[in-house]
C-alpha cells in the first residue's frame, strides 16, 4: 500500500557518477540485488549514519573510511541481507567486498564504501557479491540511476528518485538522488538508505556540514514507528563535474542555491519512504511552530506523531482531537501553559484556550480527516522556534504485514 | 480481550472505609457511575498525579485540595466524563461537587477529591452528580469495595482489586485496592485510576512517600502505547481504624511490613490494567539489568516495550530477536558496548556477543513466543541497576477499537 503520488523522475546524468545494478542472487535467483557508484577522481563524500548502538558492520567502516578519506570512489550496496548483528565475521566481510573492488580498480580499500540492506543476523554472502563486482564496474553508466533505485529496494512498492538542474553562471548543475525504505518499519530488513549526487564541487567540510544538516531536516524527520535500524545511511556526494568553482564558504551565493537543492532533493527522497509506508493510507505532516527552543518542538511532534492512539484514528479518519491534545500535553515540556497552545487539523481551528474551539464543529473536523493528506498544526504559544515532522497513519494493514513478516 | 488470570479477590473490610456506587445517569441511564468514599477522621490521604500539561479539572482541584490538607474525608469519583478540556467551567464544576459534599457532611471543601472518568471536552453533567450524592452518602457501607470497583469502570472488561491481610503485635492490618484502567490507551476516556486503602495508621509525610515509590513501580511501570491521560491519579489511604500505633518512620519495623503489601498491591492493580490491555493477547515483562543507572535501564524498557514492530511480533509469537535488538541499540545510552549484551526470552539465550547465540534455535524461540506471558530479559552488561514495565503486545483488536471508538 502507498499513499500520494510520488512519481520516479526523468533522472538527468551526474556528470562523474556511474551506476548500475547486477544481479548476486543474495536471496532470490535473477533479483538484481548489488549496486554499484563509481566516482570520478576528485569527488569528495560525505554521510550520516544511523546512531543504533547495534549498528551494521558496513556502518561501521563507512564511519571509518570517511574518517579516513573524503575521496571516496566507490560506493556498494547490497539488498537482501543487512550483515547486522553479525559479530567480527561482518567486519570481515565487509573489508572483503571493499578490498574486492580496491584491487580490480586500483583504489585504496579506505576509498570504498560498503553498505547492506535486509535481514538481520544471517552471514553476508560475500563470495556471491564479490563474484558479480567485475560485471558492476564494467557496467557502470551514468545513466544507470533508475536500475540503482530499483537495485536497492526492499519492501518498497516503489523505487524513490529526485532529479533536478540549475544554472550558475553559465554552468548546469545537477543534483540527483535515490532512496530504499518503506517506513523505517523494519529494522531487520534494514530500513532507510540515501543517496544524493551532485556535480558541484563542494569543500569536505562544507559538504559534510550540508549532509548534516539536510539528514537532520529530512531522513531524520521522518517516522512511521519510531523504529530506527541497524543500518540507516544517508551519503551526499559532490563530483566537481559541472566545471565550477568549488564553493568552500557557506556564505557563497553558488552555495546558497545548492543548499536549497540538495534540501529538497533529501525532503523529497524523505517524503517518499513516508509515502510508501507499510500499511500507510494518510500521509501525515505534524507542524509545531511557537516552542521555545527546536528540541521542544520536535518533542511535541514526535510525541503525536508515535502515538498509536492518534494514528489509529487518523486511520478511521476521525478527528479525534482529545488524543492530540493529551499527546502535546505528555510530551514532556516544562512549565508548558496548555491554555496558549492552538491546534488547527489543515487550516480548521480545534482546540484553543485549553479546550475544543467553540467555532469547530465535528463535520470541518471529519472533511479534513477524511482527507488522504493532513497537516496536524500546532502553536504553542510561547516562542518562535518550529519543526515539521512526517508520518503515517497505523492500518491493519500495518500489523498485518509486520505480525507475517517472517512467517 | 483479556490475558492471564486476574480474579476479583474477596474484599476484606478496611476499618475506617466506607463506600459506594450510585447512579446518576452520565453516559448511560442505571449504570452505577458515581462512587463515593467515606473516611474516618483522623484518616491520612496521599496521591500521585498524571503529568500531562493538560490535566483535567479534578486532577488540578486534588493537587490543591491535598496540599491544603491531608486530612481528606470524602473521594468523589464518576466514570462517563472526564472533565478533562473543559476550561474555567470544568474546575467550577468540579469543585461544585465537592461543596456537595462538603455542605451535606459538614466538612470542609478542602477535605474532598473529586475524580473523572470518561470523555475529553464535553461539559461534566454536574447537576446530575450532585442529585445523587444524598444517596451515596447515606449507602456507605464498609462492603461497598465491589460495587466501587465496578463503578469506576469505563472499558475495562473486569473490575481490578487486591485484598490482603496481616498482623502486627495482636492487631490485624488490612490492605485493599482497586483500579480501572484498559490500558492507558485511551486518553479521551481518562485511563487510570487507583485506590488504595490501609487501616494502619502512618504520617503525612511517610505516606507521600510510600504513595510515590509504590506508583513509581507499578503503574509508572506499565505501558500499552506510551499515551499517558489527563486524568491518571494514584491515591493512597491510611485510616488508622485498626488501633495500630501512627508509623512515622521509614526504619519502623511496622512500616517494613506495611511497604512490602502496599507495593504489592499497587503492582497487582498494575498488572491487572496490562492484562485487561484493548486488544491484548500477551502479558509481556521487560526486565532490564546490568544497566548503569535507573533511567537508562527504564529507557531501554521502554524502548522494547513502545517498539510497534516488536509488539507485532509478540502478537505473531514471531521470536523476531533483530527487532529487540534494534530497539536497545536505538535507546539512546552513551557508549553501549553491543557485544556485552545479553537477551534472554523467559530462559531461553537469543543474544550475546553482539549477535545471535550460537546455541540458540528458532524452535526453543518459538516454543517461548507461543505463550500467553512472556518475559524479555535484558543485561545491559554495564552496571548493577536493573528496572521492569509490563506491556502487551500489539494485534488488529486494538487497531479496530481504537479505530472504532468514537464510531
Amino acid at each position: 500500500m502507498a499513499v500520494g503520488e510520488y512519481p520516479f523522475p526523468t533522472m538527468h546524468p551526474v556528470k562523474g557518477v556511474k551506476l548500475t545494478a547486477v544481479s548476486a542472487g543474495i536471496k532470490k535467483v535473477g533479483r538484481r540485488d548489488v549496486v554499484l557508484f563509481e566516482l570520478a577522481e576528485g569527488s569528495c563524500v560525505a554521510g550520516v549514519f544511523t546512531k543504533n548502538a547495534f549498528c551494521a558492520a558496513p556502518v561501521t567502516l563507512c564511519r571509518a573510511h570517511l574518517a579516513h578519506t573524503a575521496a571516496i570512489r566507490y560506493l556498494v550496496i547490497n539488498s537482501g541481507n543487512a550483515n547486522a548483528c553479525t559479530g567480527e565475521q561482518g567486519l570481515l566481510d565487509a573489508k572483503a567486498t571493499c578490498s574486492a573492488i580496491a584491487e580490480i580498480t586500483g583504489v585504496q580499500p579506505e576509498q570504498v564504501l560498503p553498505f547492506s540492506t535486509g535481514v538481520i543476523g544471517e552471514p553476508l554472502p560475500v563470495a556471491k557479491i564479490i563474484a558479480v563486482i567485475p560485471e558492476a564496474i564494467s557496467n557502470a553508466t551514468e545513466l544507470g540511476w533508475d536500475d540503482a533505485a530499483a537495485g536497492i529496494m526492499t519492501t518498497d512498492t516503489r523505487p524513490k528518485g529526485f532529479s533536478a538542474q540549475f544554472e550558475h553562471q553559465g554552468h548546469v548543475i545537477t543534483v540527483n538522488g535515490i532512496s530504499k525504505g518503506a517506513g523505517m518499519i523494519k529494522p531487520n530488513m534494514a530500513t532507510m538508505l540515501g543517496y544524493i549526487a551532485t556535480d558541484a564541487k563542494v569543500s569536505p567540510a562544507l559538504l559534510q556540514q550540508l549532509s548534516r544538516e539536510a539528514a537532520d531536516r529530512s531522513f531524520n524527520r521522518i517516522t512511521i514507528d519510531g523504529d530506527t535500524s541497524t543500518n540507516d545511511s544517508c551519503i551526499l556526494i559532490a563530483t566537481g563535474g559541472s566545471g565550477v568553482v568549488e564553493v568552500t564558504d557557506a556564505g557563497d551565493e553558488l552555495y546558497q542555491k545548492l543548499r536549497e537543492v540538495i534540501l529538497a532533493a533529501h525532503i523529497h527522497l524523505a517524503k517518499s519512504i513516508v509515502s510508501d509506508g507499510e500499511g500507510a493510507t494518510k500521509f501525515v505532516t505534524v507542524a509545531v511552530s511557537g516552542g521555545a527552543n527546536r528540541d521542544e518542538c520536535l518533542d511535541v511532534a514526535y510525541a503525536v506523531a508515535h502515538s498509536p492512539l492518534i494514528k489509529t484514528a487518523l486511520f478511521a479518519s476521525d478527528p479525534n482531537w482529545g488524543r492530540i491534545v493529551a499527546a502535546i500535553g505528555y510530551a514532556g515540556l516544562n512549565d508548558l501553559d496548555a491554555t496558549k497552545v492552538v491546534v488547527h487539523l489543515n487550516d480548521v481551528l480545534i482546540v484553543e484556550k485549553g479546550g475544543r474551539a467553540s467555532t469547530y464543529t465535528e463535520a470541518q473536523g471529519q472533511a479534513v480527516m477524511s482527507q488522504a493528506e493532513i497537516a496536524i498544526n500546532i502553536d504553542l504559544g510561547r516562542g518562535s522556534f518550529a519543526e515539521t515532522v512526517w508520518t503515517t497513519d497505523l492500518s491493519y494493514e500495518y500489523v498485518r504485514i509486520n505480525a507475517d513478516y517472517r512467517s
